[in-house]
């Protein structure tokens, strides 16, 4: 179905985890048909080069701690570029859908009658799997999947359901999850999740630096505090994390894991 | 990271929900550099017309009720072809480590000594939430998207924690969960979840005949049993759903969402 931008439109589109090779066909598509793509921090270095000579590329990342434009400024800029006939690109990293605050700028599009559309992408938390040469879900071990998003701002709680995330047959996948360790792995242990618990950690998924980690869910406060950098990080947590030993993945994992899982 | 398929290796690749538009880049090139595609019943028809002239395309496809070849003859077949020195694609419908099986074909190439790879893709739900125009996390409202697949075997009865599953600030995206419509409704609104709850159902995510539809929990059997065909359906379970009636969006719902919510 290729649904070409037509001016005054605005398509929310998936970048992807970072990789410009992970973007959909479609984005690559839609990101040459834009005149104005409006892009997140989140969004990789490559994925903007696929733009046409010309197209204006307007930042309006926000990262934790350093909020560049609020997200009323953002729903405005979209909704301006739309209104003035222009084909509007507005591009989130991962999934649009998984938090991405989309929301927001697709209720400020409605109501302003300007059509908005939305282009699916690649979640970070499939990219990590990949990365990891693992699969998300299990037949009988891991039969849910949760994406939670578990960013705290300082001295915020996290507002979790403790007993429903500590369920030993999911995987939980935490999105921008390091500075929430600490608060994980005592609310899931507390909850009944075993202190063994495999846990991976992938900082920059699907990006040149992105480092793997595997630990355990009572040692995740110190690999995070330790292993991880300032990069985006996703936090796999649940038995399908676990390496299986006798046929070890073919993988760099780092010395981290070897040292923590002696 | 552009990684070539080297003979002899494997790769397990996330065809995305059906529209070959919606294929990262990465697995178009891999779909092209491939020697063999082995692809499930849930790869699109347009996705197979990458594989250059002279490609080997095998079904493997494992439909409910319809399982034409069993897992372990899917392992062999994939690790003969690697081991005789094909660059292999496994093609498999969405995204690799959600819902996809891929362990077994990892823990079989492993065993046999074939490198083998993950490529990510588009998982259904992502797709779904984008045709509805919807985000399936909301902030302060649906912090939490949980992934369920709910395939019941005639007679089979689901193993799921509706306690966990019944949380009203989740969205639930359910896989292939038509036959399993009624079991969803009873159990969550006996764990606590209003009937009133908003339900999407979409079948055949992305595709030329995607259907949507809108309703809520407690009419989600009768909706599920006269609205849907025998399409894969995902159906959405959760406020994230709740249609803006002061802004709608500009949507094709069907007439069946108006006949069941007045």
């Amino acid at each position: 179905m290729v649904d070409p931008i037509h001016p005054g439109e605005v398509w929310l589109v998936g970048a992807g985890p970072g990789d410009p090779e992970l973007l959909t066909r479609k984005a690559e598509r839609l990101i040459g048909e834009a005149s104005v793509v409006f892009y997140d921090a989140l969004v990789g270095p490559g994925v903007l080069d696929l733009a046409r000579p010309g197209t204006r590329l307007v930042h309006v990342g926000k990262r934790s701690g350093r909020h560049s434009k609020d997200q009323k400024t953002i729903d405005k800029l979209i909704v301006e570029a739309a209104l003035a006939g222009e084909r509007v690109v507005r591009l989130k990293g991962g999934d649009p859908s998984i938090f991405g605050r989309s929301t927001e700028e697709l209720t400020a599009c409605r109501a302003a009658g300007v059509p908005v559309h939305i282009c699916p992408g690649v979640t970070a938390a499939s990219a990590a799997a990949a990365g990891l040469g693992a699969s998300l879900t299990l037949r009988g071990l891991a039969r849910k999947l949760v994406f939670l998003t578990a960013h705290a701002q300082a001295g915020d709680k996290l507002d979790i359901d403790w007993q429903a995330a500590a369920d030993p047959q999911a995987t939980l996948a935490v999105y921008m999850g390091k500075s929430s360790a600490q608060m994980l792995t005592v609310g899931l242990i507390t909850a009944g999740l075993p202190g063994s618990t495999p846990v991976a950690m992938v900082e920059n998924a699907s990006l040149p630096d992105e480092r793997r980690f595997t630990t355990r869910l009572d040692l995740l406060p110190l690999a995070a505090r330790t292993a991880l950098g300032d990069g985006p990080a996703l936090l796999l947590i649940g038995e399908a994390m676990r390496v299986d030993e006798a046929v070890p993945a073919p993988l760099s994992y780092s010395a981290f894991s070897q040292r923590t899982m002696p």
